[in-house]
């Protein structure tokens, strides 16, 4: 099956919005083992909307339109593709309905005359309703059989939308399922990862892996093609097992949902740490970036950003000596900063004997522009995690601008700190 | 003049990428004055690629063509449109000069016989050099005198190359040129705004003033048609003197590429001020933006991530009574935290009987999804400034998911620290 993708909206033309719901249904598209030829743009304007209509029509077997379902006279998709299919709208009772218990839910009191509009729906379509706004989404299917689907422009309402109703109403039509899952990996780079798995994609048909590159980050979706999802699994299952085998603890999940902040948060929880940290080129990044997982307020302690000498000394009991020595971006400084942060020496925290409950991360490094050396180049970073009492330092050099490096430092940090976590408390070794 | 955008690339149509190509060459069209009513993506198919090229020829004044400029087989966008065009590439001696340069600029001492592909041109073609790749630009004109521009796809790629070379050469091409500046206001909602400059947005022509709303901010752009920059700087002022006026210091720029943190960092450089900050529910977010701005290392002192009620007392002096009596998110916590982070009273920093040259911004809110009272929802954010021994705090109460609530906070935090500045140092009526 053959999709194309029109995104109507002057705003789009306009730039005043980037086009990430083509994104999304691209990736879906692809997921689903839907081809996507084209993806289009066009203006709330009626004879070039209809032109890429018919257009499409008469190359892809699905076309997919958001956008332009709104209440206002300049919202135009329905109409448009009910001209050009000969069909005529007529007003749907339950979307009615829905309307107005979305207003109600909303306390809104005052429906306008225009909000009526979107209880207008294509004759013979089927009617997809919308849990977060008030235009409902359209299936409709042409006399020769190709299908059209229309749905809302806000991400917000399509996205629930398309995962509810219209993905398992695409898997329906699709010859068999398409079943994946997804591997994310951290700390090792792409081009080692494409390496480490060349000989799988050379020997590859069924399931097959697509390794995609994040920053930072290689995440690896691999996909069977099967009549059922329980065959789909089947087929999957040795190739994350020897994915697994692979690259071992630098995969931190295998769930599409789960980011590598929300993989740390709950290995502390679960082992009844909690954690301070202290950041210096980072500037709170790291920190925010934990506190992004709802519930983290469970784990966090308390975040010191030292971004000046005196800071880390007054905080973090980094020594005078060590910052005159060896400098504020070294591995003795990042070391005893997570020392600092830990507060070990004074730690009350030993639950028995050999556990202590808490853990620290530090960072220290040189995001630039300026401020670089030759032995310590920009970019130049220490990542210091104290864990049970130990503490692990290590040294990278990340490439890109300001930003970026300290991007590449935050995901890093994240994921020194999960390492040092699971080796402290479930390797095997110990 | 119309435009249309064609963005080639089999990673768009599987939605490995966001289009953001689209979107900024969108947005420069719209300040060049330059009309866009199609934007296409397109794989690297020989075939579809030429429908596509054939189609846009037809209707479209101006092709701008991005991706598949690279060396690999893949990369068809050049011999496609030579092809539709009847024309041959020919080898740009000049080109290859400048790609030797890049490899040597880069230390690449391989040069693998794909790249010469890149040296090749169209013929008649005029050539645009890649100064951050190796991929020239290409202006064809067609016989009918439609131009077809063709750009590298890797935006650190384009986007300087357009600002170069191409933003100037289709001023050339335009009836007298666009005049635009941007004003950039926060603190106020854009439903406010709008009805602020409903008058002027009403009689409008030349200067036009087109909102765009950001999340915690809305931006003015005032765009006048004028034979020369000096007439549109004319047209122009004297509608940002009134927006000024209307504004007042809700507006932190007139600056296109400045940023609220930007300002802030200035504003304490310029004041010779130091800043320590106290965050809880945003957890190092607003520390975070303010080490985006280079040089911010010379501004900030210290950052408190204090999320526990202990780390409160234990860091920043908050009495135990108050969070008892008043919770951790009153305006009594968020005020001790802003005299405790700026350490006022053990304030060493008066560099004169007037001033004092340490400041501090705090932050205390429920960013949910939990945690909300009837009395304070989700969304309630206290945020208290010290500057220069007054302290300022002010309440609000934020719509949105967590992660809005977070951006909106850290957001309105910067705008009320600037007010703060502003007021103590900048105010006529000091």
């Amino acid at each position: 099956m053959i999709a194309e993708l029109i995104s109507v909206g002057t705003e789009l033309l306009l730039g005043n919005i980037v086009n990430t719901n083509a994104n999304y249904l691209a990736r879906k598209c692809a997921e689903l083992g839907i081809t996507n030829y084209y993806q289009i743009s066009v203006g709330d304007n009626e004879e070039r909307l209809a032109d890429v209509i018919k257009t499409a029509l008469s190359r892809s077997d699905l076309l997919i339109l958001t956008g332009g379902l709104g209440p206002t006279k300049d919202d135009l998709t329905k109409e448009v593709t009910a001209n050009v299919l000969n069909k005529i709208l007529i007003e749907d009772s339950h979307t009615k309905d829905k309307i107005k218990e979305y207003f109600n839910r909303k306390n809104y009191f005052e429906i306008t005359e225009n909000n009526w509009k979107q209880a207008l729906i294509i004759e013979g379509s089927i009617v997809v309703d919308n849990l977060n706004g008030t235009a409902p989404g359209l299936i409709v299917k042409t006399e020769e059989g190709k299908i059209i689907i229309l749905l809302p422009g806000p991400p917000n309402e399509l996205q629930p939308m398309f995962e509810q109703d219209i993905y398992p109403y695409l898997v329906k039509l699709q010859p068999g399922i398409l079943y994946t899952e997804m591997i994310k990996i951290c700390g090792i780079g792409e081009s080692k990862v494409e390496t480490m798995i060349q000989d799988l994609i050379d020997n590859q048909s069924n399931p097959t892996i697509a390794p995609y590159a994040k920053t930072g980050e290689v995440h690896l979706r691999i996909t069977a093609s099967a009549s059922t999802i329980k065959e789909g699994k089947t087929l999957v299952k040795p190739i994350v097992d020897e994915l697994y085998q692979r690259f071992s603890t630098h995969i931190y999940t295998n769930k599409e949902d789960e980011s590598l902040e929300d993989v740390v948060v709950h290995l502390l929880a679960k082992h009844n740490l909690i954690i301070s940290t202290a950041e210096s080129c980072t500037g709170g990044l790291l920190t925010g970036r934990l506190v992004n997982v709802p519930g983290a307020s469970e784990v966090l302690e308390e975040g010191f950003i030292t971004y000046s000498n005196d800071a880390k000394e007054k905080y973090l009991n980094v020594s005078h000596k060590t910052l005159e020595t060896y400098g504020a971006v070294s591995r003795e400084t990042a070391g005893e900063m997570a020392r600092g942060a830990c507060n070990f020496n004074k730690c009350s925290n030993m639950v028995d004997k050999n556990v202590c409950n808490k853990t620290s991360i530090a960072i220290t490094g040189l995001a630039g522009p300026g401020g670089g050396t030759k032995e310590k180049p920009v970019g130049t970073v220490f990542i210091a995690c104290m864990v049970n009492g130990h503490v692990r330092i290590e040294k990278f050099h990340f490439k890109g601008n300001r930003q970026k490096i300290r991007e590449l430092t935050v995901i890093n940090g994240l994921n020194v700190l999960r390492q040092s976590i699971i080796e402290e408390f479930e390797s095997n070794l110990n």
